[in-house]
């Protein structure tokens, strides 16, 4: 497949290396910025462009890796393009494409990227969805070939997924941030949380969470949850996290 | 060291393990439960006892690894030892034991343990305090053979880690189960969100998390987070969380 790829940050870079890493040929990497295009086109052997109107045209397959507001006006210069056009947005509706362009796909990434941090997408979910079973199925092959872990979702699904994870990861993340504060405020140095934030995390690789919940609320210990309580009377906003979490994990079904 | 172990639960099966794996010389396991005991006992060449009066009044070093509100009890019963008295407990005062027992301290390992699980102890933090600094040279010498990470901690600061730790531990794991939920009510498996959840705690392993903060409400995408808040219109419990936790989020300086 002759695969152009529009945008240059954190998921089209990652998702550009597995897919040269897998044969693929990328024809075109696009950017506004030109270091920026130039620096992912060099990595992965293909044309640096700058230019929506340099884009050729008879590429089998368009990527369009770039801020959610920004995909209508990406798309909009591919409207003679006779390829598979699709995003890898999770919030962003297929037809925001299908009103530019014939064919449109989406090819959603389920994780959370970071420039600095290289990640196997062998494990990464890829959600995606297609205009017909046609354009799905060619999806689903190349999605096959970087991730042992491919979905088909449609937009609503891909929208639930997505509120899920904001629970499973950008809430989680604030938590550590919180506890990081705690320890601080006391001369403790957030290094002393880190094994337990893994093991947290690796025992629902095996487990369904509510099944491995541990700690004060769960086991109605009183005593205690009311010393953490007292213990963020200078902390109103913590106090009342404790307050809200406790009560939702002791209202859990067991 | 000749050691006895008091207790056949979670922790005290794994400290256990990594204690003779070192080396150390484990003689008598106590529990209530005889079957328990020999279960654990087997396992590290000891002795297995189920009645508090059997135990030897010799040895270095006694572990207590109980239940909180059955540490005073069992401590009870060793008036007469010469060796040292720990308890593995991250609330428990160390003048819990001190009332009974002439030499006392504090041996607590940070982690969530599973019976299921294994789990190395070198990267397991050991907390550990002490009546005197001899005793504390004992500790500090003992904890060193099993883990890379000992930190010499008095009861207040304990307090507090164990106050951090429900922020990075107990509450992410019940974040994991809301975000089940949701992906239950809408025929989702956990599978699909579990490689977010690895990377979200992975991330933090060299990062601080207040650094790498994703999501809508750390970008203000007031979009998103409307949309959100309003699929979460038929599970109050679970919006008032989102919006505490999204409102907490947007607080943090950064």
């Amino acid at each position: 497949m002759k695969i152009v790829l529009l945008g240059s940050g954190n998921v089209a870079t990652h998702l550009a290396k597995a897919l040269k890493s897998k044969g693929e040929e990328l024809v075109q990497v696009y950017s506004q910025n030109l270091t920026n295009a130039e620096l992912l086109a060099r990595l992965v052997g293909a044309e640096a462009v700058n230019n929506l109107n340099k884009i050729e045209n008879n590429a089998d397959l368009y990527i369009i890796s770039v801020k959610d507001d920004a995909i209508a006006t990406v798309a909009k210069s591919l409207k003679n393009v006779t390829g598979l056009v699709v995003h890898t947005s999770g919030t962003t509706d297929i037809n925001i494409l299908l009103e530019q362009v014939k064919k449109a796909g989406v090819f959603y990434p389920l994780q959370t990227f970071s420039k600095s941090k290289d990640v196997s997408f062998e494990n990464i979910p890829l959600c995606i969805e297609a205009g017909d079973e046609d354009q799905l199925a060619v999806l689903k092959s190349l999605a096959s070939k970087i991730s042992s872990q491919v979905y088909e979702l449609d937009g609503e699904k891909r929208k639930v997924l997505h509120l899920a994870a904001v629970f499973a990861c950008n809430f989680p993340n604030h938590l550590y941030a919180l506890a990081n504060k705690i320890l601080n405020q006391n001369g403790l140095d957030f290094e002393i949380i880190r094994p337990l934030i893994a093991e947290t995390a690796d025992k629902v690789m095996d487990n369904l969470p509510e099944n491995v919940q541990t700690g004060p609320a769960v086991r109605g210990d009183e005593n205690t949850l009311n010393t953490h309580l007292s213990m963020l009377n200078d902390m109103p906003e913590l106090q009342n996290i404790y307050q809200t979490l406790s009560n939702s994990i002791k209202l859990m079904p067991k």
